[in-house]
């Protein structure tokens, strides 16, 4: 098994029109594909904006949409997985949608979905009084898949909050985890965003790869931007301001193993005394 | 309930001199207490240094010790809560030790003893190669206590890596979460420390206060220093740098009660999806 893997990740700005948000995407995964990229990860709710009006207006179905369509073809093109940010999905016969991420191996197949399961329902203040589980059902599965590097799984954005999540990626085998999420540039993102990714990739001493959208002032909701990439030692070892860019960084499992060896979390962890459980 | 409360690190170097150390430690607790602390903190291993053939020599009973009789006067005297650090507690036939904390009440008592669950066993380089299980048997118990502003939960240096143990104190109501620390100058410290103690305290919408001794070049194992003190926004809100330093907070359970009106963490946990089960 080949032990290093360059990723990528598109800190997309929301435009208005989703013609134009595709073709920076393709742009984007095209060039991060000549780069040596073999896995190119998107933002939570790429195509449409965080707020509510405008994801209603855009939402798709999964994987038969445009947007999973145009992913489904770019990961065959280029040979890539793609995990293709999150989604406003359609329900059959609800009003609610789900903001769910659909991943793309190098075949174009769709590798599985994975539809956030925590609801950021908060009151931070006059924006930020969000209540999506009013927009969104909630999902109920953690979604890991194997690249030829390494096992992944997937959060969106509130996810990273509760290391329960991680910890089970970890049991898992997954070497990284991706989440994808849109923090406030107002309150939660200068705040929390760097410590806890830091704090996922030191406590589980993994690789933690986060891809949030470009900050755009304009927007009803700002995103943080500062999609980043943690290695298992916790140094941020890619990361972006808040305007548009591809963010690349090189993984190295032998060096994650080294971080392992040094410092044996496992092997100290008291399994006996405590232990979690899954009821998925 | 009173919602405020005053505590005081002391983040002191390790003397040759037991002596020393414990006049050192009676006259910032004098001065805190002065001050209006309700709550003194001590570091690990804060008579003897994180080096065995010390603490293997200063070895103490645990209450009937030297160091806890002069805890319990001071606690008494000055009517305030102390952890006492953390004490390489003999015992009774072996060789081996234990890394425990006691806690005095505000008349003297012994309110409980917390021995460090988990056993520093790392490899990190020439002198961060520490096998800790050589020397200390591990402990098996939480421990809580209350004061009249809230109920406080303790752990000692790596157990900080366990979201395990700060999530059974939140379970347990403990809204100061209590760390005995002593990373290191030369790999954990700057690399985890901070960081660590603010992913706690975001996690788990908690304060967060974490002592450390000070940082001595001439020791075999040098100490990061830099206790703190982390609000439950994740906002370090008092910390020192290596020197030996008295250490103030105040702590408002009304603001802790804010955040967590704002960012409800607890609601939006699934509790129907996981659940961690402890065996103690």
């Amino acid at each position: 098994m080949n032990s290093r893997i360059r990723i990528a990740l598109l800190q997309l700005l929301a435009r208005e029109k989703k013609v134009n948000i595709h073709q920076k995407a393709e742009e984007y995964i095209t060039e991060a594909a000549n780069n040596g990229a073999k896995l190119a990860i998107l933002p939570e709710l790429f195509t449409t904006e965080c707020h509510p009006p405008v994801f209603t207006e855009k939402k798709e179905d999964i994987p038969q949409g445009e947007t999973c369509q145009l992913m489904s073809h770019l990961a065959q093109k280029h040979s890539m997985h793609i995990i293709a940010g999150s989604i406003a999905e359609k329900i059959r016969g609800s009003e609610k949608m789900k903001n769910t991420s659909a991943v793309f191996n190098p075949k174009g197949e769709l590798v599985g979905k994975y539809t956030k399961m925590h609801s950021f329902d908060v009151d931070l203040g006059e924006r930020m009084s969000i209540h999506e589980s009013e927009w969104f059902e909630h999902g109920n599965k953690p979604l890991t898949f194997n690249t030829d590097v390494c096992k992944v799984g997937v959060g969106i954005c509130i996810d990273l909050r509760f290391p329960e999540v991680s910890r089970y990626y970890t049991e898992q085998g997954c070497l990284l985890h991706v989440y994808l999420g849109a923090f406030s540039k107002e309150r939660t993102g200068p705040a929390h965003w760097d410590v806890l990714l830091r704090a996922r990739a030191i406590d589980n001493q993994v690789y933690v790869a986060a891809c949030s959208p470009a900050t755009d002032p304009t927007h009803h909701y700002v995103a943080w931007g500062h999609s980043a990439v943690v290695d298992p030692w916790g140094n941020i070892i890619s990361q972006a301001e808040g305007e548009e860019a591809l963010v690349y960084a090189d993984l190295d499992m032998n060096y994650l193993k080294k971080v392992r060896g040094q410092l044996p979390v496992e092997n100290i962890r008291r399994k006996d005394l405590y232990h979690l459980t899954y009821n998925w």
